[in-house]
């Protein structure tokens, strides 16, 4: 049994890029990067991060657990919500750092906790490295959500 | 002037998150995440990283510029293999800590160094925790990219 279990262990770099085994690259946190999109429309959601057993759940289950480093605990996303996030699928880089899921979200259909569909509601315009502005999304709820 | 130069400083989270200056957040590597999608189709073609350089580049010149975790250097993507990515929109998220780049790719239009357009080129089927499968995308190119 591989000690990386659930998952599995790669042996070469060529392995890790053109296999067909999953051995997630974790960080010195214990952490990946989750990059999560909307499954209909493309639309990037949100940037978050699992360990290990956020990630074992999440294909265990279909739907989305991360870590949350700001509260230190495992994260059901929409616990609290009802902005559940079924996967309608997963997909590893090339280097295995970092997961992809394509999610289906219920509820309000919002991700953000800021009350927004999307955590990426402002742009940095070329050459003005100070300044954000909004891209005119408009918030699905005042309350903050988690 | 501020001590975070060229970008912003916020001073609560509510600046933060609803603020109009970007204030980018490094990891303590020095390091934010960038999500990097194609401005056409919306595919998620690669997550790098960058640094307070690469991003200041990025944002300057309208292209790309990553921190190459691997050879510790700055990396102007495309300048060895023409895939030169240029920003057509670059957002950040709530909390500021990762950045997103809508671009169009230069050269035979790939991203990854494997040789697929996409790093994201297999996918972890649900309940197969150390199983990855192919999606069928094919490879541009045979050589290895950077």
């Amino acid at each position: 049994m591989s000690s990386n279990a659930p998952f599995g262990s790669c042996s070469s770099t060529h392995e890790t890029e053109e296999g067909t085994v999953f051995a997630p690259k974790f960080d010195g946190n214990g952490l990946i990067t989750a990059v999560t999109t909307d499954a209909r429309t493309g639309e990037l959601l949100m940037v978050a991060w699992m360990n290990a057993e956020a990630l074992a759940r999440t294909i265990e289950t279909g739907e989305a657990w991360y870590w949350s480093r700001s509260r230190n605990e495992l994260w059901h996303k929409g616990d609290t919500s009802g902005q559940i996030q079924t996967v309608v699928e997963l997909r590893t880089d090339c280097d295995q750092d970092t997961v992809w899921l394509k999610v289906e979200v219920a509820g309000d259909g919002g991700c953000c906790h800021v009350g927004y569909r999307s955590c990426f509601y402002r742009r940095v315009p070329q050459g003005k490295p100070a300044t954000l502005e909004p891209t005119g999304e408009r918030k699905l709820s005042a309350s903050v959500q988690k």
